[in-house]
């Protein structure tokens, strides 16, 4: 058995099954054992911010890593962003990189870079395999790490000959850790505060926006009358019509301030301290009130599921919930289109238990209040603030969820940096609708040239933000890779194109032309 | 003047004209400066990729460096391949990163992470701006880092609030250095051990596969009798008709051990000495034979062109040169197209003075032999081995260059890594040509599959290295970015396609599908 082969294998036993691969020769043995090791699926991307993007969706909803199979430094490279968005998610994903057999490094042949220092940036676990015989070990440890909370990226460096050398049995499932729970003497102190009757929220992490997590914060809610807060990204969002209201940070920062304005408490569930994305000249770059003190129920890496159980137990919580969302589907827009317009639109007609990849950007601006008394779904947001990982994002989750639809809902700039997903989608006949929002512009960054106190750029920075001339032909863009592709630009053929994807298996790109 | 406006105007004062970007908030004030310095020209690429490859482009045409602008950690992994290429050419190249404002970081918004570990991987210099006062200094010795021989890309991390507080004057254009001159001492022992009569080969870096090396080169060989050889990828090697022959290193093991099979002699003039790209199973990984002796001439960092002026003058060499390629344009080929036959039709019609991007991987096994006869013209291949730097590389190669065709010679797998590039061709209307060798697989990966050792792969190594299923439409996708496309399924379609081509200013691309 090789290294690859028992690598494979130890993969599988711990419950890893699927691989977003984009080999070179020096993963030539790992490709050849994918065929001896049958419960592991390979899915093949064109560019390697696909298959780290496919495998943060995939873990987002199925619980569980995936794995990478990326070349070398450059292909890492090239899964960077997504991987720093993995991050920010605290997705496990297991993250193979392989390099030059162990005694070639030695030449510093062309491919040759640092892949220690690459890593660095996003991976909370490395370790580069010796040898073939330490390979399952490394492959046992990676799933560990991965799922260490708050979970991870970890990144196992394979030369080439541990992959190909003779090596041991593969390793048997490893023993998963669990998170630390809190101590009881922190959930009473929070008990105690939340007594108080000030005004007191209660910011949850990502791993709180799942069902539990929710009911037991709308729980809490209701008695103690503190606030329910939250990000405005998350990694996954239960939501839509019967779960519990939570009010998200806005992105600009006045907003932002006014949210938190007045709240003496800021009890952090599993989070920490929200912060602004960027800081603007002249404007403030913190956004909790200086009278608001800030209390710690639970840390990232503790167990905030069960600290909020027991919170709610310790405030004696009612069985019922605070807020809820209505079922209030909108109704069909008409006429000429606009962002919002598609927003009600796909509300309308979203069947149950949908996914929705939301990488819109500006057009996604009234997305939230239009969409969340649809029937209930999950939404998966930008963690990490690089854009490109929409398309993988919905490529991943679907192939977590085969029997769910998924609407890959995403700017034209955004779009470009990874449409390479589109041709993994067609390959593997993935249930996915992309909406193009076709602005013909980074559109935010208009916005964001104002904030900067720029009122009127000249040619040159207009031609920067501008992704016209030439405008891009997202239909021809999608059936060059294989995915049917039609152009709306109306309400009436949007929502014809729509109705029409929707009840369509497979792949389907709709190019919306805003105005 | 902010940072942002005296950082432009300093590197103009450089020579730096030329600017690629992809830029997002924390780059907002550099975008807005580029309307106050009318010499700076900004050019857009959808992704980061594009930016990266094509400053490399340029300044491997125009002997000077391109800047690039890059948003963050994120955006600057988007590049790092292609900046690795770079490095792998002794590209010189102004490669400037933006972060969030200074007091902004301790905070750790989301699209924080570790830049100076990322860049470790590529750039020979790094500085992060402290204030805005600092930059032009800072932009000043980054020029003078990039132009270090044997010249490296530098790398200035730009934090927002040093782009836009106010700062110093622009600075001067530094002073460049001067490649150390090699030792007097070093130049005669090596013509003494050329007049030793043994066999001999000459290794020649990449700086000396311009026209002024190629002939010291030759007269050298003349006069003693050494072989010239070089690695098969350089940076930039002029050839075609009347200029000097050059032995390339092969890509396989046992050819490029059979090339220096008897060389008592390996003179490395500014090279390191070769290696092969891997190490395969079972084969050596040293292509050097054991009782070949390696003399340095020169070191990349020493001034290779001057020592080998010397050389020829110490070994008293004649004006006549070794051997050179004579005129000879192939027929035009005819029937069924195969990639040879694309090459042979290329090599036929040419233009006088073109620039050949070479990505065409196994398509061009056969390129060089048939396109050396063709009229004088300069040959860019990819350095570093990492594929997807092709049709970025033509693109700054174009804009280096307007006056001159553009041809880029590009594997459908390679492509697919940075097709983004084709937009900014259209938007900048260059004259490149691209050819889509449209075999539909990684199909030197079946190759190297077999060089493991692997002899039949099963359905899912085999769906790995697949291209097909679905088939991509290359047509569809440069026309869906703007760029005219037709499709060649026989010589003469492709012939009259080609022609057009030519004819035609402005991007176009031909996809060939191959057998």
């Amino acid at each position: 058995m090789t290294g690859a082969q028992s690598l494979l294998q130890t993969l599988v036993n711990g419950g890893v099954e699927i691989c977003f691969t984009n080999p070179g020769t020096s993963e030539m043995h790992f490709v050849a054992a994918a065929d001896d090791v049958r419960e592991m699926r390979t899915v093949l991307g064109l560019f390697e911010g696909v298959c780290t993007g496919a495998a943060d969706g995939y873990a987002r909803m199925a619980g569980k890593p995936a794995a990478t199979l990326l070349h070398l430094g450059p292909g890492l490279g090239n899964g960077f962003a997504n991987l720093h968005n993995a991050r920010r998610a605290n997705t496990p994903l297991i993250n193979i990189v392989g390099d030059h057999t162990t005694y070639h490094l030695q030449h510093d042949p062309p491919l040759t870079t640092d892949i220690e220092s690459i890593v660095k940036g996003f991976s909370g676990w490395v370790r580069r395999s010796r040898c073939a015989a330490d390979v399952p070990g490394d492959a046992a440890d990676a799933i560990v790490a991965a799922m260490t909370p708050p979970r991870q990226v970890a990144t196992l460096i394979l030369p080439a000959d541990a992959s190909w050398n003779e090596s041991r049995e593969p390793a048997f499932a490893p023993a998963l850790p669990r998170p630390r729970a809190v101590d009881p003497a922190t959930v009473r102190r929070t008990a105690d505060l939340l007594r108080r009757g000030e005004p007191t929220a209660l910011f949850l992490s990502g791993a709180l926006f799942m069902e539990d997590g929710l009911r037991l914060a709308g729980r809490i809610a209701r008695t103690t009358g503190a606030r329910i807060m939250g990000n405005r990204v998350n990694a996954r969002t239960q939501r839509g019509a019967g779960r519990v209201v939570v009010e998200r940070l806005p992105y600009p920062i006045e907003p932002a301030m006014a949210m938190l304005k007045g709240s003496a408490y800021l009890i952090l569930a599993g989070s920490p301290p929200p912060v602004p994305f960027f800081a603007w000249p002249g404007k403030p770059n913190w956004i909790i009130p200086d009278d608001c003190r800030i209390h710690v129920l639970a840390t990232p890496e503790e167990d905030c599921l069960g600290a909020m159980a027991a919170l709610a137990e310790e405030v004696g919580a009612s069985s019922d919930v605070s807020a809820t969302y209505p079922y209030d589907r909108p109704a069909l827009p008409t006429g000429a289109i606009a962002a919002e317009k598609v927003w009600r639109a796909l509300a309308a007609l979203m069947p149950e238990n949908a996914i929705v990849s939301d990488e819109g950007v500006t057009s996604s601006r009234d997305a939230e209040a239009w969409t969340v008394g649809a029937p209930p779904h999950d939404w998966l947001n930008v963690t990490g603030g690089s854009i490109g990982q929409g398309l993988p994002v919905a490529t991943g989750a679907a192939l977590a969820c085969p029997d769910r639809k998924v609407f890959a809902m995403e700017s034209d700039g955004a779009g470009m940096y990874t449409l390479q997903a589109l041709w993994t989608q067609a390959r593997e006949r993935l249930d996915v609708v992309t909406v193009i929002f076709a602005n013909r512009a980074y559109k935010i960054l208009r916005g964001e040239l104002r904030q900067m106190g720029i009122a009127t750029p000249g040619p040159k920075a207009t031609a920067m933000l501008d992704l016209g001339n030439p405008n891009l032909d997202w239909v021809k863009l999608a059936e060059g890779m294989g995915v049917p592709g039609s152009r709306a630009g109306t309400c009436e053929e949007f929502i014809d194109q729509l109705r029409n994807a929707i009840r369509t298996p497979g792949p389907r790109l709709i190019e919306v032309i805003l105005p």
